[in-house]
């Protein structure tokens, strides 16, 4: 105890009283982030330095008196990767919250772990630039949160994920000093890219303290396209058939029957399917004008061809809003039937009729309602469990149909995290995906750049 | 030396009489790549394994014997990474050279190293499928050479470099197991980015032994653009309006007016360029009809806006071609004047006019020629040096503008090396770039992986 009060005056020092926080009414706000499945433990303490020093001086304490830090964001991650652990330091980077630049001269930005993504985005938007990255929380989730998960969206089948703009990182490592890798230029094989080994190290490896990311120039606005299926067999060939041709959407989202009729409830309407509905698609073009009209064109054909009770594409921003709208609801939609479990597996995008089954198969067994929704074009699915929220019976159940989805994905080829991460729910699921070997270089790696175990211990995999 | 015959014999058992080359007549050919600035020694032996098994015996021998491997491709390398040093085993990847897979539904190939690029390309694309990496040896390099060295070329600026298509690896590493790393999907996150480690780690990590990459759909045919300038800060003015003004040609190559004029010298023509021409500027939109129309036309007038005196565009595939000609018979044409030492540098592409710039400085206060060609679009700069092939003295001279090149593109904000890499070249410039913490992490990544210093020991860092 006394050595923890050490600690605790200590960071004060350094960091002024504020910024410190030891009341566990308000440290229970950063203990956890948005997955239930996830145990959270109670930290020492909380603090929020607001530079790169101050993270210098957490993380040179910490590893003094051999305290974890568990670093975070805004904490609207979904695999419990910020979540604390019984008394930890929980580093939280949103007071590092200045875009330091935006050089349009050269389409890029410097920017600071704590600015929330879509300050970002719409602070690039006014110099006609865009950053891709749009994960479902982009309205409160911050850049280094982003950078930690590699985080994906809806713009990925077209932009890719974060890692993808990441050119360059600063990094406070375990001994508190300050890595600078990567550079500012488009191309540079000078030594190993260890910018993209952070990126995605849910916070294992280091402290994300400064990102400089490549920005694209801001697309079109979006046509819209809209499909309805009465087989997720013929929704899942569309996908195929438009991988195959060539195509190239900028968002392409598919929704199943529970994840429509879950929709439809909410929103009080019908969505103009019919009553043997099976599946929808959403599909977007930013190509804008004639360039769009075409790609449309051909992907409403391909879904008429895989048999498509009803496509209509529209050149309207609202009307294409109000299509997309359904997609968006359901995760709020299905709150009307009880709490939900979110999972997230990413299978070859042959292979998303063949997830949807499994899905279907896995809701009968364990009796809950498994509504499918997920990013077609890159075969990234939310198959999201539903159950009661007081039943600890139904949330075990929950749990054992979370895995089953794993399960399934795997064997199709597929990942257990295809956006969400790894954390504290999916550690022994990496093991069984990328295997002993791949395990035993993940724990080379960390001893190496963290001999101590500082940060995050016991995350993403076993030590 | 009985140890040296030891090995040798151990290495015949496994893969057989023809596979382990010892005669100093055939070994001297696998003893270096392209690059004459590099030191090479004298190989032990140089093996030719044919698959993953094979490599696993070589590096199991060599482990016990101590004995370091350096692993290589085609060696069309300009680093010297895969030069040997005395005693080693060289690793020759050449005869892994299958085409594995492609898998049109997910757009992606399964290759093993010693598969050509060109081969490779060729094969995809009897698919209606697209590999991106084109550095300038594509017709002989190996992909294995192009994971280790994240290889570039004319298309990064619209399609990434290397490591952007790498979707998973497999590797052997130094104890002789196989790592199996990364995925099938377009999207995963499940733990470290491992594969993106390995690529561009220039042999220093481990042997990749198999890759699957993404790939793109085939682009249309090209449409062209040249211009002429009569100061390298009007066409680098161009770039930078190109890349403000959200542009992404599929292609965008800068010429100086050394590079003309040989150019023009070698192929006996001139290049419709006035006298005082001082750039060329060539690029291309593979968008197809009459989008790439509209892209060659803002390009067009962006380079009129900026001051070119000539500014022509052409959707004829042959004129097109016969218009990149002059990019690329540079190397060639600069034979006409003595050996050269290519360059390779990236800087910020506002600042492409000072690195040009810079090299007319150097080439005064050297005495010798530097003709600057490079991939404008993303700022990748090839300053290629021409010295007399029997002058020590001018070999020096040209060894100090090779590093005052390097000088300067860093006080411009950019890398030593765009894409060619570090290799036995640029250690001391590596450190430069990164400074002490870089490479502390470096070699923390190396000893964790390579604790024995097998793989290519000396090469890219100093251990």
């Amino acid at each position: 105890m006394s050595s923890n009060h050490a600690l605790v005056t200590r960071l004060r020092e350094h960091l002024g009283t504020a910024a410190v926080l030891t009341d566990t009414d308000v440290t229970d706000a950063y203990s956890r982030d948005m997955m239930p499945l996830a145990a959270s433990g109670k930290p020492l303490a909380v603090v929020l330095p607001s530079d790169t020093e101050g993270v210098q001086a957490v993380v040179k304490a910490c590893a003094e008196f051999e305290v974890p830090i568990v670093p975070r964001g805004a904490g609207s991650g979904l695999s419990g990767a910020a979540n604390a652990i019984d008394g930890c330091v929980v580093l939280v980077l949103t007071k590092l919250d200045q875009i330091v630049e935006i050089d349009e001269g050269n389409r890029l930005a410097v920017v600071q772990p704590g600015v929330v993504n879509l300050d970002f985005r719409n602070a690039v938007e006014k110099h006609g630039l865009f950053y891709p990255p749009d994960p479902s929380s982009y309205d409160w989730c911050t850049i280094g949160g982003n950078l930690s998960t590699n985080a994906g969206g809806l713009c990925c089948v077209k932009y890719g994920v974060t890692t993808d703009s990441v050119l360059g990182l600063e990094v406070v490592l375990a001994d508190g000093s300050v890595l600078k890798t990567g550079r500012r230029t488009v191309k540079g094989v000078a030594g190993y890219d260890l910018a993209r080994l952070f990126v995605g190290s849910e916070g294992t490896l280091g402290v994300i303290t400064q990102a400089t990311v490549a920005l694209k120039p801001l697309p079109q606005l979006p046509s819209t396209l809209v499909a309805a299926f009465n087989s997720t067999e013929a929704a899942g060939e569309a996908v195929a058939r438009v991988v195959r041709e060539g195509l190239v959407p900028s968002l392409m989202e598919i929704m199943d029957a529970t994840s429509i009729k879950a929709a439809e409830a909410y929103l009080k309407t019908d969505l103009g399917t019919s009553a043997d509905c099976k599946a929808l698609l959403l599909a977007q073009s930013d190509a804008g004008g004639e360039v769009a009209r075409k790609e449309l064109a051909v992907l409403e054909q391909i879904c008429v061809d895989c048999g498509a009770d009803l496509a209509y594409a529209t050149e309207d921003l609202e009307e294409g809003k109000m299509l997309l709208q359904a997609r968006r609801v359901v995760l709020t939609a299905l709150e009307m039937y009880g709490v939900w479990l979110t999972d997230d597996v990413c299978v070859p995008r042959t292979r998303i009729a063949e997830l949807i089954a499994g899905c279907e198969r896995i809701s009968e067994e364990v009796g809950l309602r498994i509504a499918v929704v997920g990013h077609a074009g890159d075969g990234n699915m939310h198959p999201t469990i539903v159950y009661a929220p007081d039943s600890e019976e139904e949330f075990a159940r929950a749990r054992t149909a979370f895995d089953a989805i794993l399960e399934v994905a795997l064997s199709l080829g597929g990942t257990v995290t295809g956006e969400h991460g790894i954390g504290r729910i999916k550690r022994e699921w990496l093991a069984k995906e990328i295997g002993e070997v791949g395990i035993r270089v993940h724990r080379q790696i960390k001893q190496a750049l963290d001999p101590g175990n500082l940060f995050n211990p016991g995350s993403m995999f076993s030590l």
